[in-house]
């Protein structure tokens, strides 16, 4: 049931495109190109953004300068940087770069979760017994992604029990928020509201954030039912950048101008100036040197009613 | 308020590539490209297609073979092939090739009206008085289109009293059912409800339908509110082909393929092939020879769960 009269106010945004954009492109981009990225971003009034990811270059060599990136910029007031940390060893990294929070990722997936960590679910979650704790311990946030929860290249469907059991598991070891994502953008409303119904029995509205695709067009139609049922926090992606590399077919994160002008429009605060983020928008575009799928960069803000 | 528990089992889809689309092309395609096109939206499954516009080949020369085009294509059975008549002029060219229906076409915005139809809404309303009961007497069934509804390119905001009034007065003079635009793509949820509610007050929803335009990606979202609301009636243009030629910065019909994806992953008919339909999508693309922006033509279907 979605009340069109009582959605949430205010939602927060979490900004992904310098870490699952970037690390999807099949160029390399440069790091002083990195920060114009995100400096635009915090600019347009994101206050969370994930810069980059302390994995082995081996695996991802677009996000090669993690450590270095990290080591430049600095958070503006106001605004968290986090990265994507796979175990104590990132972990270690991006403690040594100052970052104050941190994010784990695996998938619901067996399959999928095979081919994109190269490790089972039980071996990835045990690697972050000893990485999740230990930054909480460090005064660090961690959050926790949970991917294929609408569906998996692999698989098909995916049994929401099994996402359900493994968001439980991420929260126990210290995870403030837990972010389910319809990988390869195959997501409909009704599904949508049986996922998030099954996931806030047991855990509140505040610790879920939706990253959805928007590979088949659905995913602005997902978030109004997840706004409907309370969910108050989005992942999203400057002009759609990124994608799931190990995922056929997929293509497109949720580029953020599309999210922020469709909340906009619904008269619900983001923070964040629409402008600029289509300019941020633009600058992403040139970055990667391609057109970018997003549309509200392409079309351009109209005026804007609640 | 969305019950998704409670929406309509099965809708309807209006077609609208063959002449919304193609008017908009740059490109003039041939009348058997044409015959093809339509032809793979039959087998796909569509029983409601617009396939020309009976107007001055001055103004659309991409659709200077209505005529022919009419007198060659007959539909199947179940199936109604419908043409845009702006005037007695066009009446009289639709009803010699044998149509048994028309559509009318006007702006609930001035400017916007008189610059894609160079007349006055009145001006135009009269014409339709000259057009519409002389159709019905001849026992074609009419249905009506009212444009920008959710907003004018050169007026900005558009009265939604003005919109009704003209949907009122075109249900008067005898359409079974009237499409309302959002032409420019800017419509947002909460703005699309407070629209459809105004609508229903006065007018059955088995009278109203949705024509959505994705430029701004929210086609879908407006879409399942409108589902919510108890309409069930939605045209779409395979492979998003179309789009407004007189509306800057407008960009991609509601693609067919995305809606229909949406509409069978939660449970609701259409009667529709999806397998079929995507592929009547890449065949648009050949006609036209350009890429098309509707998402699941090129993302491929999935595994669907209601």
């Amino acid at each position: 049931m979605i009340d069109l009269s009582r959605l949430p106010e205010r939602v927060s945004i979490y900004e992904v495109s310098p870490r699952d954009g970037l690390q999807n492109e099949k160029v390399t981009v440069s790091t002083p190109d990195k920060i114009r990225l995100i400096d635009a971003l915090a600019q347009a009034g994101l206050q969370r953004i994930e810069i980059t990811s302390f994995v082995s270059p081996k695996w991802i060599p677009q996000l090669a300068d993690a450590d270095e990136l990290a080591d430049h910029i600095k958070a503006p007031p106001g605004v968290t940087f986090s990265a994507l940390c796979p175990n104590p060893k990132g972990l270690a990294r991006a403690q040594a770069t100052g970052l104050e929070e941190i994010a784990v990722f695996l998938s619901s997936s067996e399959t999928h979760n095979k081919k994109n960590i190269n490790k089972t679910i039980d071996e990835t979650l045990l690697e972050f017994e000893e990485t999740v704790p230990p930054a909480r311990a460090a005064g660090m946030r961690v959050r926790g992604y949970v991917s294929t929860v609408w569906g998996c290249p692999y698989e098909g469907d995916v049994d929401v029990e099994r996402a359900h059991a493994i968001a439980m598991r991420l929260i126990e070891l210290g995870c403030y928020q837990i972010s389910l994502g319809d990988t390869i953008g195959c997501g409909t409303p009704r599904q949508t509201a049986r996922i998030l119904e099954r996931m806030l029995k047991d855990i509140p509205a505040s610790k879920i954030a939706m990253h959805m695709h928007d590979t088949r067009g659905t995913a602005l139609a997902n978030i109004l039912v997840g706004l409907g049922i309370g969910i108050r926090d989005f992942d999203a992606s400057v002009g759609g950048l990124g994608g799931c590399p190990y995922a056929p077919g997929a293509a497109g994160n949720m580029a953020t101008e599309d999210l922020v002008y469709m909340l906009h429009g619904m008269g619900i605060e983001t923070g964040i100036d629409l402008e600029k983020l289509v300019w941020a928008g633009k600058a992403a575009e040139s970055i990667v040197g391609r057109p970018l799928p997003g549309k509200v960069h392409q079309s351009g803000v109209r005026s804007l009613r609640a």
